[in-house]
């Protein structure tokens, strides 16, 4: 007996209306892409498809050619996301020889050997027709998407044969930037789950990744040029880690994924793992006169810490390619620096009276100083624009906070400066309200704003953070509830903005997730064809 | 940023405590059992183990020995449970030869060949000295429990070698029922996924596993009798269905934990998937003078119904060997009956007048009399209990209701029947208030009844109900939240009430479902030796 008691659904005749919807619509006649193409034009012209004769290939046209490592690697990858059964070595004698079926992909620019970055344009135009599939893009990170596209156009009838329509689609991002942050922090995630994440966001055209990978309890990432912060800072120096080579394998992961990896080092609040290894960098929190033994935030008087963190972000602009950096700078408590005589007297030095706020602007102007002259964009989280006077020095706002969120992006595009929207993706914790429809039912634009301001607006992130997750959880929580805001950040709302239809695209999206390896969790009653076989 | 927002977290000032407890209790400091032994006396008295001279036998006076299939096969289990490095062929050639280490099973009964029941006695002692350990119980059962409970007293050091220190346990569940219930009708489990849970409910002392086979969605059970209610009801008639060996397998798996498989055949309600391979059961809803097309619950008017019952439940009696059998009984939607003249005409000839709880008692009735006839005791939901004038024929009763549940204990004890308590541990929906320590702070017996009404508080049981739960999410969700459960069902109230004195000890616990295989989700920030390695 089960019960939807008081309380515990806060819609009720939503789900009832989801069961008819489910009832209703028969598994296996949803076909579509998830997120949905800006044009999508399908046709009932059904071709079969014979992986014995099925090939993907570049275009005379285009600038990218055999040989082209993301696009090679991409191909290779989606013949088999085409053809599971075949490639699982299954199927291959059933098929005899048939008119070859061409995925015929033409880029614009040969961007083969960089990475993806904030302008990257990630336009395609597909087009299916007999024998032929003309993928156009302007960059390999374009045809990526595309690819991806095309894969979640072929299905299997009962008998196992594939098949896909005629099809014209013409398609391009709504935002430029389409995040999921995990933290690595207050649990460690093994690098395999971090590249499974990776591999399920580009199913879902997800294109940065935001790897929050250190803060107060453990620092796993192991610096050259300190190696002290994990050897003490991690949960464990040997296998609580990200070696440097860990941190290429995720880079590299990304990039043919056309995924940009975006490190944040967030201080000088969430350090206190950062102290284990580091002398004299955290704020020695006073008890009266004497010093309490607790350690506060980074010690934003001193000269050494700014030489640190000069060193410590020079690293990481090297290692990280991606011209974006996170700062961080949430969360700040004042009560270690309040009580620490030195800091006061420098605040008096300084002239910022009582207003600790100063000092954290003074703290993170030098920061952002410090990735400005590496050539890295700085992201900071809404509580330095909140407490900043000289804005011009930021340029990326991540608006967090619960509550009215559009207001701040309001505030932050009329200071000219650019938002990534966070606050109605908080995944982390699960439960019945939040679910699938909540994540999906935002509206990032519906601000008065201008034009020009809602042009600032370049995108929005999925936040996972670890307080009750790690790689036992992580992914039916993250999947496919982070799919519904990959279809808000990629899709045109006007298409999109109704739960009732998204529903069933959403369960059958999720069915291929599933079939594709990732631990996507149930949107309601029901079954896929190829069940999660994991124990 | 991380922001504990208004409402997210019902008890923040709980959670900062557990943090300061996580931070001050080393991660190995705390070694103990889960769930806690009824006399638990350790002492620093350390032995070394050498998986190459450590041995599980008989002893003299035990009435079971070689041969007994419940013991040899847990000896088999248990050795690679308490050394898991040595079972996956790491360490063999690290030990030399040490004396040897004997655990010695003595036990009253033999009972090797039988299954668990709702008498069994799991009442056992274990006394670990030097070389030896010593464990007595009356029957196989109870021995299990002491080989799980010896298992979890062994660990490592940081050279990996392993240790158990002196120990005095005596040890007996408080109640006698402790069940999960796993809901195969709303998504379907593959059986690699119940035998695991079986797996898991053993390490946590569980002995109950409540198998919601069928409901509205589904038929999976593949019944020899009436094939065609999973080839028709079942999502699909080959994958999606439980065969006669997968249940044996299941029975079997359960039978040597000492598990009991208790089968839920939910009637009249809930019913829907039974509809499609049995004709005329369910009752053909009207609208005005003409049928509708929809179905209600099962017909309880007609004769061909009882012996379709009759028939069905012969075969499951025979097919489970449990005692007990579950008959539903919930949630009766009456609108179809009342829509439907035959019934209607049925209630005049039957003097039910227009009280349809009436027909639903006739209708329980008749079902309870043929399990009886069965030999089978019957468990029905709280709203049979509820509706029914002649409750004499009733014998257990499941409350489920949420609100004052332990109102309804009270009733249906003061009316001598027994009582199996579900209410405060749905599991089936997670979130930030529906924690572990939620279904931690659950008193069962806190009901002014008399010390005769307590006894007849036989147990309780987790619901892991299907709407939102499959094998991609089920794990994490039922585990370790299943085990807080665990432990006030074991255990005794007096010694385990502190949610802040179980805390370390749940996640040690929790370390150890991980070093397990059991995808058991984090109940904080923090990390175990061995991470969950599954992507």
């Amino acid at each position: 007996m089960y019960v939807e008691g008081l309380g515990r659904h806060t819609c009720p005749s939503f789900h009832l209306l989801l069961l008819l919807i489910s009832l209703q619509v028969g598994l296996h006649s949803v076909e579509g892409v998830w997120p949905l193409p800006q044009s999508y034009v399908p046709s009932p012209e059904q071709y079969r498809l014979n992986p014995q004769a099925f090939y993907f290939g570049y275009g005379k046209q285009s600038a990218a050619q055999s040989g082209c490592t993301v696009l090679d690697s991409a191909f290779k990858r989606y013949f088999s996301l085409v053809f599971p059964d075949f490639s699982s070595g299954y199927g291959a004698l059933r098929f005899s020889v048939d008119k070859p079926f061409i995925v015929e992909v033409t880029v614009d620019h040969n961007d083969c050997e960089g990475y993806p970055n904030e302008d990257s344009s990630e336009r395609y135009s597909l087009t299916v027709s007999a024998g032929l599939a003309s993928l156009n893009a302007d960059t390999v990170w374009g045809a990526l998407r595309g690819l991806e596209t095309f894969s979640q156009l072929v299905y299997q009838d009962d008998f196992g044969s594939y098949f896909v329509n005629k099809t014209d689609i013409e398609d391009f991002p709504r935002f430029q930037f389409r995040a999921i942050l995990l933290d690595t922090s207050r649990h460690y995630l093994p690098v395999q789950t971090i590249l499974k994440t990776l591999d399920a966001m580009a199913y879902n055209k997800f294109n940065v990744f935001h790897w929050h990978i250190v803060d107060d309890p453990s620092f796993p990432y192991q610096s050259r040029t300190f190696p002290d912060l994990s050897s003490k800072g991690a949960f464990h120096p040997m296998t609580h880690i990200y070696t440097q080579s860990d941190v290429r394998r995720v880079i590299s992961h990304g990039r043919l994924r056309g995924i940009r990896i975006l490190p944040e080092f967030d201080s000088p609040g969430h350090t206190k793992s950062w102290g284990k290894g580091q002398p004299d960098l955290l704020t020695p929190c006073y008890k009266g006169s004497a010093p309490s033994g607790a350690y506060g935030p980074v010690n934003p008087t001193l000269l050494s810490t700014y030489e640190f963190m000069a060193g410590l972000f020079k690293e990481v602009s090297s290692v990280f390619p991606d011209s974006y950096i996170h700062l961080g700078g949430d969360e700040v408590d004042f009560t270690c620096w309040r009580s620490n005589p030195d800091v006061r007297a420098f605040m008096q030095k300084m002239g910022f009276g009582a207003d600790f706020t100063k000092l954290e602007a003074f703290y993170m102007e030098n920061i952002v100083n410090i990735t400005s002259s590496l050539n890295k964009t700085s992201i900071v989280w809404q509580d330095v624009f909140d407490y900043h006077e000289r804005r011009s020095s930021l340029s990326v706002v991540e608006v967090w906070k619960q509550g009215c969120y559009l207001c701040e992006v309001l505030r932050v595009t009329k200071a000219g400066l650019k938002v990534i929207l966070a606050s109605p993706w908080y995944l982390d914790q699960p439960g019945p309200t939040h679910n699938w429809a909540r994540y999906y039912t935002v509206f990032p634009l519906a601000f008065k704003g201008t034009e020009e301001q809602k042009k600032l607006v370049i995108g929005g992130e999925v936040c996972m953070w670890g307080e009750y997750v790690d790689a036992t959880n992580l992914n039916p929580r993250l999947w496919p509830r982070a799919s519904a805001a990959a279809e808000r950040l990629w899709s045109d709302e006007k298409q999109t903005f109704d739960v009732n239809k998204a529903f069933p695209r959403l369960k059958d999206f999720r069915c291929k997730l599933l079939r594709r390896g990732i631990q996507a969790e149930p949107l309601f009653v029901g079954h896929c064809k190829h069940e999660y076989q994991g124990i």
